[in-house]
């Protein structure tokens, strides 16, 4: 006579973002009742977040509800809640939600900004890894050109419309990029007083040449590409101060009214919480198959987790996690089934950033692109590893749409919106219909 | 010899909705100089404002700069800003830019919620006019689903899938259509513990019928066409009482923890600043050419306006405040003109309000059509009225993806997240993986 079975083991996932979600698919039919929490309700494709905050897409174009995405994968239950802090012993994650206990733990959650210790910073120049996050600075650029076209004093004007990004990784170069065509080509005509293609973008990197994890040739391209943008890089140059409306690199002291900030990640901070060892970034130090060493039966992926590859640690990106992701889920069976787990290794497929219209470099291997074909590939590839037909095509018909007509299809300013003039009750505001273009152009 | 021309007269047009946008543009080319003064820096399709609280199009979709728009129109200059107080006697409007003089004034600001006398309701169940208020209700519809997949207690599960909608006009009809299918349709099969498709939808309406101003034929066939999708229709009945949970209905109770209010409409605040006969809505009565009788160089055009038709006041619809902005931008050039004005006479073209997938009722002329017909007519005519090719896309391709899928495209809950679970750190959070479907089937 058949016994009843003992309950499925509970696994619970902690993040929906590209490790975590590919754990729970990769996980499709297996024998465990899984639990995947995330503070917000979609998986979303951080690659292109970018564009959000640039007004190309929409913030539903690259954010899927993580429940529409696992409907028919009838082991897996979405929780929606904030995990805060980890009892290892105890087996249990602590959330916004309550506890919750697990028999297998795969934690995912990322990471966030770093100001390297100059957290005030984070008001002035705010960095780009949520939808809030892309939404705040889509208003703050949008803002900054509304604010020049009310702005009677020139010398502010023109802060109003110089642009600076600090931090010269593939963000920084992509933000960098969409700012310069916002001013130079969306906006041209759209204001009275104001010449939008008088705007100055500044990008500022620490390191000797910008993408510095890309062969040299390409951050030669990179920096060719901007330039043709207009973009003005400066490399080997570490902000060294920064309020709302000034940035100081080494000795030079660049008056910009908008401030992004694109220049380091750390683990986010639920690491702290764990006891266990952590590299610089507050990324776990995981063994080779992504365990703990002293709890196996946890598993850290994405860019939480600290992986020692073979060329240094693995880079945080959205193919690595995948990748981790999937190797963690695998691993996390082999406790479940009582059999040998494997070492994780990644397979790096290369990496590729754009750079505005029609221009992008691309590293395949060991084969280098830039220019055109580098674009292809990268519209190519972004739109093949979205999730869900409707994103892609709806993806693909915003690019469409803002490559033939030079427009963005976002432009929308929504939450709370300061009034634009400080000195508003003392002048009146200018009406600007005789003199075009007079605010920006140089005597 | 010929004299240097006089500088041309300034036009303030204060709002950039169907009456102010349409004021400005029905001025290309005239010789005026125009400011154009909003709080938002798009114009906003209400019409199609539920489709975004009800997750099925993108803000983007039915919101496009008003910079884009005008772009052209070099006679027409945009600021964003709120207008605040008007000083007749000095043609200055007082802004949060400040004051701007004006020689000519449009003014069409619109309307926003009554909550009559109840103000403290808004809260608890928010009203539809703006881009903040649809994406506010949408994180509510969504987190309601989320919270009752959460919760232990069953009443209180019961509650969080129980939505009441307060008025049954279009609005009215329209969220409650749309909440009916969310349930029985998109969110069907996204959760393992709660049943969506038992939700409760309940609409209040104070009139003895829904679509008070539609002939009654329409109103019997929107309550069976409701009916149909579980809606619960009560008439003749008024909210006296209103909570975070709990709204009372007469003697009747209805315990539910998302409320809606599409009820009642006043007046933008503005006009009490003007010091002129306002009718009990706060609307301006205006003279027949829809200026002030006291001030002939201001005019005041859609729902910000009383203006008397044939059959009582004009209705406060899209089409009569498109009609309403390009009369008084005529009536206004006949005042530079000195030549005389004309009465605003409306032109009824119909009316039509949709009632869920495949189901709609509208009045075109004396002709009655409901069901799968006016549903049809109902798409085309609000794809032909929205501004920008890009944008009439989009809806089209939205509206053909939920037809097939049966999905909505936008379900994203962004902005502050509350916890869910206010006995967070007592219980632990439920693993609903044994017994799906327990939560919410009676006994």
């Amino acid at each position: 006579m058949p016994t009843a079975p003992a309950a499925l083991p509970h696994v619970l996932i902690v993040g929906g973002g590209f490790a975590g979600l590919n754990a729970a698919r990769s996980l499709n039919g297996a024998p465990v009742r899984i639990t995947l929490l995330d503070r917000e309700n979609y998986h979303l494709f951080q690659p292109l977040l970018y564009q959000v905050a640039t007004a190309a897409l929409n913030a539903s174009d690259i954010a899927v509800p993580l429940r529409a995405i696992l409907r028919r994968q009838k082991n897996v239950s979405v929780a929606l809640g904030e995990a805060r802090r980890v009892d290892l012993d105890e087996k249990v994650v602590h959330s916004g939600l309550g506890p919750i206990p697990y028999d297998y733990l795969i934690l995912a959650t990322g990471a966030t900004h770093s100001y390297f210790g100059n957290d005030a910073w984070s008001t002035s120049a705010p960095g780009l890894k949520t939808i809030e996050d892309a939404l705040d600075i889509r208003k703050r650029i949008l803002l900054a050109y509304e604010a020049a076209e009310l702005e009677p004093d020139m010398d502010v004007c023109r802060e109003w419309l110089t642009f600076a990004v600090v931090g010269g990784g593939p963000t920084g170069v992509e933000l960098a990029g969409a700012l310069a065509e916002i001013g130079k080509h969306t906006l041209a005509n759209d204001f009275r007083r104001i010449d939008p293609t008088q705007v100055r973008v500044i990008l500022v990197e620490g390191n000797a040449r910008i993408l510095n994890a890309y062969p040299e040739k390409l951050s030669e391209k990179a920096t060719r590409h901007l330039e043709k943008l207009g973009v003005e890089v400066l490399t080997g140059a570490y902000a060294t101060s920064l309020t709302d409306d000034c940035l100081q690199v080494g000795d030079r002291i660049i008056h910009a009214r908008t401030l992004l900030w694109a220049a380091g990640v750390k683990a986010s901070p639920i690491s702290d919480t764990l006891g266990v060892p952590l590299d610089r970034a507050g990324r776990v130090v995981v063994e080779p198959d992504l365990s703990l060493a002293s709890h196996p039966e946890v598993f850290i992926a994405g860019d939480l987790a600290h992986i020692k590859g073979a060329d240094g640690p693995v880079p945080g990106v959205a193919r690595a996690a995948i990748q981790a992701g999937i190797h963690a889920a695998k691993g996390m069976m082999s406790r479940v089934n009582q059999t040998p787990s494997h070492p994780f290794e990644y397979r790096d497929k290369g990496s590729m950033a754009t750079i505005g219209r029609a221009a992008a470099v691309a590293r395949v291997g060991n084969w280098n692109v830039h220019g055109w074909l580098a674009w292809v590939m990268w519209l190519f590839v972004h739109v093949i590893f979205l999730v869900g037909f409707r994103n892609r095509f709806q993806v693909m018909m915003g690019w469409a749409w803002s490559y033939i007509t030079f427009q963005r299809g976002a432009r929308l300013i929504t939450g709370k919106k300061p009034d634009l003039r400080s000195n508003a009750s003392k002048t009146s505001v200018p009406v600007p219909h005789t003199a075009p273009h007079t605010a920006t152009h140089t005597s």
